[in-house]
């Protein structure tokens, strides 16, 4: 058993992935950010189809196609593959702590 | 966007069992109790390896093959196919809500 909460890195000058689960087929990962956003050039353009649901914080993300997206705990959304998109802000004095299902 | 925690079923009678995700090789799970637990005899034998975390309120699982593990929120723990489980009890006052993915 563990917590999602807990064991959360030291080290978070730059985002912190970690995986938790993994298959041939899928990948679940814990995500920390802290002030983190992406780079203001540039998108996410992933091979495959991403479920993420924010457990702790607060973050924005940024789609090409569609408007920006504010997630606070527990808020979940579907990223297609291929929708580009980005992390336009998270918050910046504690953890925003992401899950993410890559399928 | 939608909220793990919002629009709760007001019928808590039994488990309610909801599917957030579902593809060909997995299905991704909102699963809220309310004091519910299996019934006392049998076990839980699936098909299917399971990852299923508390998100908010407490539970205890009991195992065929090991001691009892209660979680509370942000604990997650995996079941691998066929290890034969049950709920041993959810805490009777508020809703337990687990995130559970089967792969």
């Amino acid at each position: 058993m563990a917590n999602i909460f807990e064991s959360l890195p030291t080290n978070l000058e730059s985002e912190v992935f970690e995986s938790i689960l993994k298959t041939d087929n899928i990948e679940l990962e814990r995500i920390i950010s802290k002030g983190h956003k992406s780079p203001e050039s540039g998108w996410y353009d992933q091979e495959k189809n991403e479920w993420v649901m924010v457990m702790s914080g607060c973050a924005t993300l940024s789609f090409e196609d569609k408007a920006d997206v504010t997630l606070k705990a527990g808020d979940y959304i579907t990223i297609p593959a291929h929708q580009k998109h980005k992390v336009a802000w998270t918050a910046p004095d504690s953890e925003t702590i992401w899950l993410a299902l890559f399928y």
